[in-house]
């Protein structure tokens, strides 16, 4: 009965028209300060972890594989769209590029985790309007960041993880929960061998995206690989410690082995011994693994549905990396005591400003998100493909 | 019953081994001209595209996964080498390499796209002979494209995608078409998501195909970038547009999102203004996608089978492109009239002399290839693996 | 009946953190000896091979696709980690580093190809012990084979996929043999399509591979692609020679069009022209293929286990690269007879040496990996992945 579906034939083609309408308009207005500089190897590693990494990392839901790779594509393309546009607009009132196009890219990753948090929950509409108004949030956040409390460029790039999985939780909690025996909303060991090779991407290249910005670049390469590798090794050994009979969880290794590679962001390319590197990714391990054993076994209350655990994969490491951060600078340099005191609050304000924002306009956003107006679908039919899929075994002639 | 299946063990592995006797022969007194310049990188990004990109393009078919791999695999490798034996044929005729190991591996794209369009209705020793064939011809366009006709070398290689398209279609043309309820000529959403796969890969890579041969490289692969951006969201609008209760369909995205990288080849190192771009890209997306509809729904009489739609995606976009760059080249100098009129009548005359060059040769090899001497496939017995493939799972014993 | 696995929950765990905080320790007290540089593109390049290529090379088997994932992942890790602190070892006894961060990487080859012999017949709590062991003892084998047997650095890191193949086979000859009917030995078409997929990972970054430590880098790379070029479509051939009705066996495809890239490497960076890479190339793909139907059909009962083939794919390739380049190089030098015999023999010598010390050190840790300590699991539960991994789709609750 593909009647009870709801038609998105005279909304999304239209809106997604409208908006490279738009882009292009801009564009044409925009274009005598277009960035001259193109540096194609860094966004070539950015892209493939867009692209493949996050395009598979979604695929888990055994029902939703078309959308996950489909909609990340559109996703990562109009956030990338968005974010070139808000460069130019920020060269425009301040006369300096905040990142680049390398940087524009990174920042669409805010999209591609919120996106994760809300995964098979939301229309394209929906989703599309989502990527639009936390791409513009996110770039007026950094500029907060930059300009008022002296983030530099690098440290408020990395708040990317962060804003994306706290404004993803936020407009999650404003969708209803699914059944908790949904039988769609879970995987199977195809779905999950495709995210596995997701995840393998954003493992391989996440030294890349961990550079771009950096001063420092060899360091933080250097330094973001003996994290990831020590985050991968330990997920295994947490994972085996917390569940039953030992045996390893899928689902574990894929979000662990990435906490590393999120935690050391932020002072990757100022650590200046492995082994710190080393022992901040077993950390970043642990939180992720047993952050989500705690939270789900001891605070199932305060528990917002959480469909590909952004939390553990990307907000809870990547808090735990800002702080470690804030650690190092003060171990760093103890001599000039009335300085550090305020640098250290600076950054402790850049980092609770950053969650408080992503916050306050996801709860905000995910209201709005809920209006009739886009047409939501109802709980019964998350997790579907088949909802904005034509499906080539199911059509009748061609 | 697999004693009704022809068997090609007299024939296949014998073509295979004097083909590379053959080339090692040739290698053996062409050795002294052999190119000592190797660009590594550019070869690789577009053996990346040719080995992952069309490798899993053409994996769309649910009982054809091994062969779309595997003979994707033989066939551009011979064509690559082929293609480096016409290089050395050309520097000793002309003592000019056309365009050198990494053209070489471009020219195997033609070869590709039309191994699109019969996919599945011919056997190894067909797809081998047109692989030669096909190579030598169009090596042989090239050079009159190029000493004849005053094409650029980048320009000429960009003639790659129509000749391949409608090569292709031309020989398809030749081949019995299979019944339109034949149950093997179709995608399973699995064999749809290994197709993404591919598609994402020729995506990725493909601003570093269309700058390989360019001028002004990084122009090349900006505009590239803008165009397939734009067409690939555009794809999304397009299909909902034109698919019942505005769904989406695999096949159309994948197509579209490729078509702005085609169109834009042609002009992608001399477009000045990146919305310039970004229109070309929509009208790419729009031909593609609103193209097959109007072919399929309005020209039923006119179609020749088309198996993975290499019309859509390569043969109507590519003409578009061709044509676009005559209008950017009148345009951009409008002051000296008499030689304009004479520079467009050459990209005019290349356009269609590779397009009547790629038609003729195409149908006279698909005469050929209907040669009983090559044991052609009967309609029953198109798209399926079984024919060329021991099956492990049916295997007695090892 | 999960009861009736074994779980080692409280031994796979603590053996993963204890090697860890080794790391971290030995780190700790090795910082000052750490390599300045990072050559991160070769770096990549390598790990790319080493996460995706042998990560799903291995993939094959139909109910051990998380394992063979999961585990590469775990056990290249760990290798690479064990390498770098061999390294660190060379540099204190000798001041001389062997092969810097790039070489660490690519030692751990030798363990993926190990692991290949022995696919799903070891648990973790084994793999990770034959890690360290096979890492070690490869390094000495390195170090004797460069300071004694004068070696060069290339040579002897080509001799990683003789020692993995002779180690693992060894190794494997201590376990106990499936049966020949085992239902779970065996690949489906999807199976084999996931681990073509590895393959063409590893064959599309094999000429990075050999060029690492080659000292004619473009030379290397370039006689590298005309070696995998060849085997690859040379693979066809054979493999339609000799299987029944001519059709192609797709582990054939995969083991010969690999074989070409190990044949060549030794000879890589010094063979001067391109038609005696051919024909490396070729001769590499016929042993590889012939070789597996010789020995199985002529010596049933010298064979050993070999889950993935390793010893057609690595061992005998690698054995005939190694006499052919001591051919080459007699070939070379013809003039100065009394030290060419001295160089043929210490050639021959590091050959003999390294595959002795393969199969002696393989067979004792064959041995020692049997010991009940590690809990080695039965015949009946070889080739299963609910060993080890909890699956989501028999998961109870969350």
């Amino acid at each position: 009965m593909p009647s009870t579906y709801p038609s998105f034939r005279h909304s999304v083609p239209w809106l997604i028209l409208l908006l490279e309408a738009v882009f292009i308009v801009l564009s044409y207005f925009l274009d005598s300060i277009v960035d001259a500089h193109f540096p194609y190897p860094d966004l070539q590693d950015v892209s493939h972890m867009l692209i493949f990494g996050f395009g598979f990392f979604l695929t888990f839901l055994k029902r939703y594989s078309f959308s996950s790779t489909g909609f990340s594509l559109l996703i990562v393309i109009l956030g990338v769209q968005c974010s070139i546009l808000m460069e130019h607009v920020s060269v425009l009132l301040t006369e300096i590029s905040l990142s680049g196009i390398p940087g524009a890219a990174m920042s669409t990753v805010a999209v591609v985790i919120s996106i994760g948090a809300v995964l098979g929950k939301m229309n394209p509409m929906q989703s599309i309007v989502m990527v639009v108004v936390e791409i513009v949030v996110f770039y007026v956040s950094r500029w907060i960041n930059i300009y008022l409390l002296q983030a530099s460029s690098h440290v408020s790039m990395m708040h990317v993880h962060l804003f994306g999985a706290y404004f993803g939780l936020a407009v999650s909690s404003r969708f209803s929960e699914p059944s908790p025996r949904s039988e769609k909303n879970a995987s199977t060991p195809r779905s999950d061998l495709l995210s596995m090779l997701g995840t393998l991407f954003l493992w391989v290249f996440w030294p890349s995206f961990n550079s771009v910005l950096a001063v420092e670049k060899d360091r933080a390469i250097f330094n973001t690989c003996l994290a990831l590798a020590v985050s991968a090794v330990a997920a295994f050994a947490f994972s085996g410690l917390i569940t039953k009979d030992g045996k390893f969880r899928m689902t574990h290794i894929r979000r662990a082995a990435l906490a590393g590679g999120v935690t050391i962001g932020f002072a990757a390319d100022s650590i200046k011994h492995p082994w710190i590197a080393m022992i901040l990714g077993l950390l970043a391990s642990a939180i992720s693994v047993l952050g989500s054993f705690c939270l789900q076994s001891c605070l199932p209350t305060l528990r917002t549905h959480d469909a590909s655990g952004v939390h553990f994969t990307f907000g809870l490491p990547a808090v735990f990396g800002a702080l470690a951060e804030v650690v190092f600078f003060v171990m760093d340099i103890q001599t000039k005591l009335p300085s550090i005191g305020n640098e250290v609050l600076l950054s402790i304000g850049a980092l609770c400003f950053t969650i408080s924002v992503a916050l306050i306009t996801g709860l905000i956003t995910g209201l709005i998100l809920n209006f009739k107006l886009w047409k939501p679908i109802p709980v019964s039919k998350y997790f579907e493909d088949q909802m904005y899929w034509e499906f080539p075994h199911l059509a009748v002639g061609f």
